[in-house]
């Protein structure tokens, strides 16, 4: 850098390099703790006399601005640099609508905050406690040695391939017919939905869903300034009589459903209401977005194809995976499976968006797999589960005043309250260092204010029952 | 699922359970390789007799749908799903503008197909046979070790926060001012600057970047939905006269700019340009996306600060840093350093997209960082990348019909060619097993046409040799 000072002859040289340099280390450009070159090297490179040279770095050392090391040479201080501090802007007041709405939406950003001694009720994802780490230690040595380099520079932006075969032959074992269908790899079930969301969606067309639905999905479909048709499916899943006069009045461009261990009411859909589902929907043309994020807890009672199954060699099903609720959600993997042509589409989306997912991480999981790590995984963690939902179902009907709760095997309990509205009972309840999830956030109207989800599995079977103790006491405070 | 099944106690018993499972299997319902539960249990468990559940699972097996194992049970075959197939649903008629843009912007899938045995200049990724697996595997299992279950479960949308810290005094060491400022983890540049995008733009607002500039930043741009314009920076770097002019007569939202190691022409901004390039925008209150995705190249030739150092306390500058061209592009992590205020909505528009990066990436890559590998790897990898360059612009200089080429030293070099069409070029070097990125694609207008980039960082010195005297063959048959 140094090199680059113009000296003009006609004015004193030494004062010249002096408030060049200043200059430099002020604005930044020469960072801190950096090493000036010695004045020997710039006297000649500048063609100056060394002894200009020492009076500027003596001038700079006086001011603070550098320091001598003995032997070592001239160094950058830390000081702070001057800036003039005269442009501001206020980014608050900058930013896109679609920005805005983003932190509006955030619910992380609005809710109470909790300390780390609080009983939370308010995860959905799996306890970590259970993850067993030498399996994936080994997962990534092996994979490591295996595939080395490779799998650390850029990939495929649909995805690793054998992980991309390994999961098609997965959905085939589940009975879907592949041959027409592709898949790319998504950081998450998120992305997915955000990607499938972009690429068939445009502004203002209408989207059919269960009300309540996941909290994520309405997000991205308000995101995405699509128009939220809600289908009630509370108490005894999809009211078909509405789905079809919905169907019959609306002009519906897509359609978003979870028929395994719905999130929030954990409801596993029968065979037949999948089959009257598809048909409804197919009836109209329209695509259906199913979320099988918690498909894989099947491990945990019966098992039913997803819909993509039933829908066989047709294409207007968009299957999105993913593992992330029971198994190592930090690595963000999940999977659309779709007709291979749209498949395409959402590649250059997806392209577009971050290039691809973390080959290492797709290379690490896809071990894993492979090597039965996920089915060991999944035995052990049954049991478990299923006693903690015992337990808490046992603990609600006990002491929770409720109209009804959801009761199949997922790892949350939806529970609609008798006349209590929840965010009261949530405020109350955060006073005595209990939380959980007020329910109005998965409804596409008003209906969810007396509604709550309880997520219990990194919890222990101790704070599951404090934590219901506690939340009973104050619904029944609240309906003296 | 077979207990489900309803018998009409009217009809034959054995051929409704025979139509119902085959209807389960025909759907998908019943996965392939699944196991039928015993005739004795589904007996008891539908009231009916057992060799009506016999006779049943016998008409399966004749027609191939189930067979049976000796001493193990019945199980569903691998048949080919029937389905009537009726409906069908054309996705590329189907998908969003958005969708339709980001295919045609996909460069991937409308460039020349070429084999893996050609001599690729396209590439500017790095030559992953330089990077060290060994400290990689130590890195990982250190943290593992350290850090355990927690980096496989949620991380926060903001990043791992000690690779934020560690980030923040990085940036800090380069002379930025980080007290009012905060970072935000990516997947890699893509994915910063599309947030950034979306997070401070409205469609149709304006944009000013150099001519040409970065490919995959002009095609976010146009997925963006802005409006593109250009300052040439062809021969001389920025010409700040067109720029005011432009600035004058425009109103324009945001500004993005690569001030080192440029892509494509591999110049890196002098301080003075920086200065005055951001004294300019200043002046307008145009927020700047500085592009900082190859500053880390720095190590190979002198350092110049990023124009977020010069900027100081003021908070216009957004930074989006990444390694991926020098290290570990599979990873997929950047990072954008800005305000404070906007870091917290750039946060929510990531939580909403992906939910977080990585997180056992995160960490693998600070432990990498904080061991020393980086700057090992760096120190190892200049040499080798510096020999390549020279070699490059050696044989450039006496193969190819040029007009002007960039010669910093970069990973690439821009070649502005003499009267030749770089498409007409690269046809007739495709031929001779020799491709490279025709430059158009980088511009703002149609300037390009002739100019090429090529990238040389995977390539053997052998293979520069050959490929560049190809081109220039192939140059002087074009000129003829």
């Amino acid at each position: 850098m140094l090199y680059n000072i113009r000296i003009d002859r006609k004015k004193v040289i030494y004062i010249q390099v002096y408030s060049k340099i200043k200059e430099m280390i002020e604005s930044g450009l020469l960072p801190r703790g950096s090493k000036l070159i010695s004045t020997r090297e710039l006297s000649s490179m500048l063609e100056i006399s060394r002894s200009a040279v020492i009076s500027a770095y003596e001038l700079l050392e006086k001011e603070g601005l550098v320091y001598i090391q003995e032997g070592k040479g001239t160094f950058v201080s830390s000081v702070c640099i001057e800036t003039n501090n005269q442009w501001s802007i206020d980014w608050n007041k900058k930013t896109s609508d679609y920005a805005s709405m983003a932190v509006n939406l955030d619910i992380i950003k609005t809710e109470l905050k909790h300390e780390k001694s609080f009983i939370s009720f308010k995860s959905i994802a799996p306890d970590d406690r259970l993850f067993d780490n030498e399996e994936l230690k080994r997962a990534f040595l092996n994979t490591i040695s295996l595939n080395g380099n490779k799998l650390l520079n850029y990939g495929y932006a649909k995805g690793y391939e054998p992980l991309i075969n390994y999961l098609l032959n997965y959905m085939a074992n589940k009975g879907v017919e592949v041959s027409n269908k592709d898949i790319l790899i998504t950081n998450g079930f998120t992305e997915g939905m955000d990607i499938v969301l972009a690429s068939i969606t445009e502004k203002g067309d209408k989207i059919i869903c269960e009300n309540p639905t996941h909290n994520t999905a309405l997000k991205l479909m308000k995101l995405n300034s699509l128009d939220i048709v809600g289908v009630n499916c509370e108490e005894d899943g999809i009211n078909f009589n509405e789905l079809r006069e919905v169907l019959a009045k609306n002009n519906i461009k897509a359609a978003y459903f979870i028929p395994s261990y719905h999130n929030p009411t954990g409801r596993v859909m029968s065979y037949e209401d999948r089959k009257t589902l598809y048909n409804n929907l197919k009836k109209y043309n329209i695509p259906i977005i199913e979320d099988g994020f918690n498909e894989e807890l099947q491990h945990l009672s019966d098992h039913i194809s997803p819909i993509t199954a039933i829908s066989g060699r047709e294409n207007g099903v968009i299957y999105i995976g993913s593992l992330s609720k029971i198994l190592f959600p930090g690595m963000r993997i999940g999977w659309i499976l779709a007709d291979k042509e749209l498949v395409k589409v959402l590649e250059s989306v997806k392209r577009s968006r971050n290039i691809h997912t973390s080959v290492l991480d797709q290379a690490i999981f896809l071990e894993y797999l492979k090597n039965g790590g996920f089915e060991r995984y999944v035995k052990r963690i049954r049991g478990i589960y299923k006693e903690k939902h015992e337990i808490a179902i046992e603990m609600i009907k006990k002491h929770i005043p409720y109209k009804w709760i959801s009761k199949e095997v997922a790892l949350y309990i939806l529970i609609k309250l008798n006349k209590i509205n929840s965010r009261e009972l949530l405020e109350r309840c955060h006073k005595r260092g209990v939380v959980f999830t007020p329910g109005d956030i998965f409804y596409t109207d008003d209906k969810g204010a007396d509604t709550l989800r309880l997520g219990f599995s990194r919890l222990s079977i101790e704070e599951i029952k404090k934590g219901i103790t506690i939340i009973g006491e104050e619904a029944r405070n609240l309906i003296r």
